[in-house]
């Protein structure tokens, strides 16, 4: 039996790869990913079988990594962009994995997921409690994703936005957290974090709607709880040493 | 003017450090941080002036780094394990910088997060929409974080705690999530993932308690939403491709 790496390769640019991430890659003689992320690991694929994939093929992907692993000495890297557990392939190996009663040898290497890089592209929006919830509702009925950004407004949570794609759930849900929050709330909407059509926009709840034509695919929106506020261009979320020292 | 850099370490072993941290910290003339995550880039401290801190001193080691950067050809780097902006020192900082009306050249360098370090080591908990909680009251009030576990427990996110000192309020916590997912739901409990320490741990909601004792400073707990389910020694959170494929 082979090796099954599910490999996240952070953001983007190479230099945000881990170490691990790329000592794996670099030993792997099968890559498998989705073809907008081979293009983002072309540096380590010369003399590799590479086989690429088209969005929406993702079960295509997670069978032929398990059925390339099942064979002797294969090292296989599956590729996700950021972390493979976020919304990236891991889930659906190991589901099937468990569908199909097979014990494979397989390990997740970690990497950095759009949240941490958008935050940090940000300032520091991620300072406290922060919830992560996909926009995408091709696998997921809208009314429950609105009723999760319901709780994590309730809740006070700093919200990322993954895959806000569908314009009207976006807006939807972005009402939502407007109820909660006072207009001034800053907005961070971040695109392509890393790579080279990075975008940053820090606005409010009250004007983010100005920037609708700059969110897509590869935009990852952070949106300030009731403590986050605006310096210069950051937007920060204090972790909450004013309470209890003088600083 | 020199540069700040708040760079985040990953969970602990060097090959966790994105190659942009690594060559950060390598680049870099001085080195600020808590003596404990020193300790972990003990390989890049050689000739560089090293300023170590002991816990709580958060204030005394951002506003060091400031002033370091302020100064001339200086190149500060100012760790964090895991990523810098959860939990770690970048909502600080900026918050420093804000306060005192400073506007310096500043970057925060993401890392590999305690949330998806510990994912990794379990599966794939982490493949739907999650929340990240940290259970130390010393600047937040226990009200205000119960508060959030009850949202994230009605709003069925896959649960993160990070820092689970206080065992009192670890155990009100856990209360108030079971009363919204089933006994048998999956947790895992990762003990300095990725160290020579590493603990790993799969128990249920209903069992969690037999391991108190193993549960510290630097454990991580994730706590199944209520598609969780566990097969062999994976906690698996499935991404929700069965509700729309044949898989």
């Amino acid at each position: 039996m082979g090796k099954l790496y599910i490999v996240g390769i952070g953001p983007g640019s190479k230099d945000q790869r881990t170490i691990k991430a790329q000592e794996v890659l670099q030993s792997s003689n099968v890559i498998i990913g989705y073809n907008t992320y081979l293009k983002l690991i072309a540096d380590v694929l010369d003399g590799k079988e590479v086989i690429g994939a088209k969005m929406k093929e993702e079960i295509f992907r997670a069978n032929t990594a398990i059925e390339k692993a099942l064979e002797p000495k294969n090292i296989v890297s599956l590729v996700s962009s950021g972390d493979p557990q976020v919304y990236g392939m891991a889930g659906l190996v190991f589901d099937l994995l468990a569908r199909r009663k097979l014990d494979i040898d397989i390990e997740v290497v970690p990497g950095v997921t759009a949240a941490l890089a958008a935050a940090a592209k940000l300032g520091s929006p991620l300072s406290l409690d922060f919830v992560v919830i996909s926009l995408s509702d091709l696998l997921i009925p809208a009314g429950e994703i609105l009723h999760k950004v319901t709780k994590a407004a309730e809740g006070d949570f700093v919200i990322v936005f993954y895959n806000p794609i569908n314009k009207k759930l976006l807006m939807d849900a972005m009402e939502i957290v407007s109820k909660y929050r006072k207009p001034n709330t800053p907005v961070g909407i971040v695109k392509s974090a890393y790579r080279d059509d990075e975008n940053i926009i820090l606005t409010t709840i009250s004007s983010w709607r100005d920037y609708m034509e700059d969110i897509g695919m590869t935009t990852t929106m952070i949106i300030g709880n009731s403590l986050t506020y605006r310096y210069k261009n950051y937007m920060i979320t204090p972790r909450g040493y004013e309470r209890k020292y003088e600083i």
